[in-house]
C-alpha cells in the first residue's frame, strides 16, 4: 500500500541529527514531497524545510505525517501522542518506521478508523508473504550490496534510478529499509519479515516486468556482517539480479557495531556475492563499485577510485562526488551483451 | 522453556504418514519419552506405541500432549479442540509446531491458565532476542549443513550427539526445527524468528560453554536453496562452528520443491559453507560428509561412499547404514589439533 504524499516530517523531540537520520534522508531525496517539518519543544535537529504546525501543514496540503525519527527506547511518548492524534484530525495519515506499532498508541487506531485515515507501520509487513521460489522472471534487476552496513547502498541505488530516469529508461527504485520506503512511498522492510520469507518477500517486492524494465533494489547489510548476513543472502536470492554494485567505505576499520570483526577484502566480497547470485541467475555480474570517500581529501579519493577500478576491472565512482554514469553505462552494456531474459529463461536447466 | 516429558503423541485425523512425520521422528529418537499415541477417528498413520485415550495417558504419566502432525490448511479443527481441552483436564501441557497458535484456539488459553498448564507454540519464539554479534565464545560447536532441504541434517546431528554421549564426552543436541525441538524438549524454530535475529537467536541457542563441551547443532535448509538460504547463512554465522558436516541425498535431481533449480556440486557446497563459516570462525572446517543412500542398493551405496570420501578427503558415511563414528573421530582429532578456544580467542583480530 502506497504512502500518500506530500509529507509533513515529524521530528518529535529528537536529541540530535542521528536520531532524525530518516527525516534527513527523505529531505535529501524528495524535498518536493515534503511540505515542512514539525518540531516539538526540545527538538535539536532542524531540516531545511518550513516549520509548520499541524493546521499549517494541512493548509499546505500534507497527506501524511511521517515519523522520521527514532526515539530512545523506541516508545512513543505522551508528547508525541497529542500531535499524532491531532494530525489525524488535520486530514493526515501517519507513517512510522519505529518498532513500536502506531496501533499500540492508545486511542490512535480508533480515531484513524473513525476519520478514515491510514496508519502505516512500515516495519511490520501487512498482507501475506510466500516462500521464495527462485524461478526465472522477466525484467532486469540491479541490487546494491555492501562490504558492511551503512556504506551507501540506498544512496547508490537511488542515484542509479535517477540516472536511468534521466535517460528515459523505464525503472523503479525498490526500497527494503525504512528511509527508502518513505522516499519511494512503498516497499518492504526486509529485516522485519519472518526469516522463512526473506527471499519470498523480495520476489514480491520486485515481480516480473517487461524485458526492458529495470528494478533498482536497495541492498541491506552484508554477506560478511555476522549480525545480518542472512538478510543479505535472502535478499540477494530474492532479487535474482542481473547486475550488482558493490558499496564500500574505505576508511572503515571493522564491521559496523562489531569492533572485533574485520572487513572483508573487496575481492572476497565481489566473489562471494556473485557466487551466491548465480544460484538464481547464471548471468549475474558486477557492473561497478561505489566508494563513499567522504573521509578522504579529493586527491587521495581520486587515486583510490582509479586504483580500485584498475584492480577490479570495473567502473569505480563515489556517487556523491562523481555521480554514477560510468556504472549505468556498464550495466546497460552488460544487459545488451547477455540478451533478453525471455531467451535466457528458455535454456535448459543451469549446471551447478 | 523446557517441554515436560513424557509425551502423548497426538496424531489427530492425519490422512497419511507424511502428515505425521514429526510424530514418527519423535518416536524414532526418544521412544522412552513417549507413553503412547492418541489417534482420532479417520486417522491413517499408526506409530509403534500403545494407543491411549487421554485418561489412559494421564494414568501412564504423560506430562505433555504433543501435536505431532500437520493439518491441511494449518488450522486446528473442532474435533481436535475437544481433545486438546480434555488433555489440559488430564494434567497435560500442550506443545504444537503448527503455524496456528494454540492460544488462538477458543477457550484453550483460559483453561490452561486456570489449571496451571503450559501451551508451547514452538514455531513462535517467546522471550526476547538480540541481534547477533559474531563475538568469539568458548566451547566447541558442530553444525550439520546440506546441499538441500530434507537430506538428513537433523538425523546426522542426533547421531553424532548420541555417539559423543556414548564416549562420555559432554555434549548437547541443539534443535532448530520442530521435530528436533520435540526430541530435545527445547530449542528455537529458527525459520520462524524475525530475519534481523537469525544469527542472534542461534547465539542464544548455543551460548558459551566450557572448552571441552560440544554443542551439536541441527542445520536448516541450504546455502543453495533459493527459498531458505538466508536462514541457513544466519544459522551458520550464529553457530560459529568449529566443525561442519555436509549432508546430501545423492539421487536428488533438483532442489526440493523447485523442479527448475539444480543441486550444487558437493565441492561447491563444501567451499561456500566453509568460506561463510570463516567469517566468524577462522578455524572452521569440514569433518565429514553424511550421505542418505536409502535409494541405493548396498554395493552401489558402498562404492559411492568410498568414492566421495576419496574425492573430498573426508570421512563419508551413511549415518543409518554405518553410524557416524568416523566423523566423530575426525571431529575430535581436528579439535585437538587446533588447540583450546580460549587460546585462539586471544590472537589478534583475524585477517579477512
Amino acid at each position: 500500500m502506497k504512502i500518500a504524499k506530500p509529507y509533513l516530517l515529524f521530528l518529535g523531540d529528537a536529541p540530535d541529527d542521528l536520531a532524525a537520520k530518516t527525516a534527513f534522508g527523505v529531505q535529501a531525496w524528495c524535498p518536493q514531497d515534503c511540505v515542512g517539518q514539525l518540531r516539538l519543544p526540545g527538538c535539536i535537529p532542524r531540516l531545511e524545510l518550513p516549520e509548520r504546525d499541524l493546521r499549517g501543514a494541512e493548509a499546505a496540503g500534507a497527506k501524511t505525517l511521517l515519523v522520521g525519527v527514532v526515539n530512545r527506547g523506541g516508545v512513543i511518548s505522551e508528547s508525541w501522542r497529542a500531535a499524532l492524534l491531532e494530525a489525524l484530525e488535520c486530514g493526515m495519515d501517519i507513517a512510522s518506521g519505529l518498532h513500536t506499532r502506531l496501533r499500540s498508541v492508545p486511542g490512535l487506531t480508533e480515531k484513524a478508523e473513525r476519520l478514515g485515515r491510514k496508519l502505516h507501520d512500515i516495519r511490520h509487513h501487512e498482507g501475506t508473504l510466500a516462500i521464495g521460489t527462485g524461478r526465472p522472471r522477466s525484467g532486469r534487476r540491479l541490487l546494491t550490496v555492501g562490504t558492511d552496513c551503512s556504506v551507501g547502498k540506498m544512496y547508490t541505488a537511488l542515484a542509479i534510478h535517477r540516472a536511468l530516469e534521466a535517460r528515459g529508461i523505464p525503472a523503479d527504485f525498490k526500497a527494503t529499509g525504512q528511509t527508502g520506503i518513505f522516499i519511494a512511498g512503498e516497499g518492504i522492510s526486509i529485516d522485519a519479515v519472518v526469516s522463512d520469507f526473506i527471499s519470498g518477500a523480495t520476489e514480491k517486492l520486485c515481480p516480473a516486468q517487461p524485458d526492458d524494465h529495470w528494478a533498482i533494489i536497495e541492498g541491506q547489510g552484508s554477506l560478511f556482517h555476522p549480525s545480518y548476513a542472512g538478510v543479505s543472502l535472502g535478499l540477494l536470492h530474492g532479487a535474482q539480479p542481473d547486475a550488482l554494485v558493490l558499496c564500500h567505505e574505505p576508511t572503515r576499520t571493522h564491521m559496523r557495531g562489531l569492533p572485533e570483526q574485520p572487513l572483508p577484502s573487496l575481492e572476497r566480497c565481489l566473489s562471494a556475492n556473485v557466487e551466491a547470485a548465480r544460484v538464481v541467475k547464471a548471468e549475474a555480474r558486477f557492473v561497478g563499485i561505489a566508494l563513499n570517500t567522504r573521509a578522504l581529501e579529493a586527491p587521495a579519493a581520486r587515486k583510490l577510485l582509479e586504483d580500485t577500478a584498475a584492480e577490479a576491472g570495473l567502473p569505480c565512482v563515489d556517487p556523491i562526488r562523481d555521480g554514477v554514469e560510468p556504472i549505468v553505462t556498464e550495466m546497460l552494456k552488460a544487459a545488451r551483451n547477455c540478451g533478453s531474459v525471455a531467451r535466457s529463461a528458455e535454456r535448459p536447466a543451469r549446471q551447478a
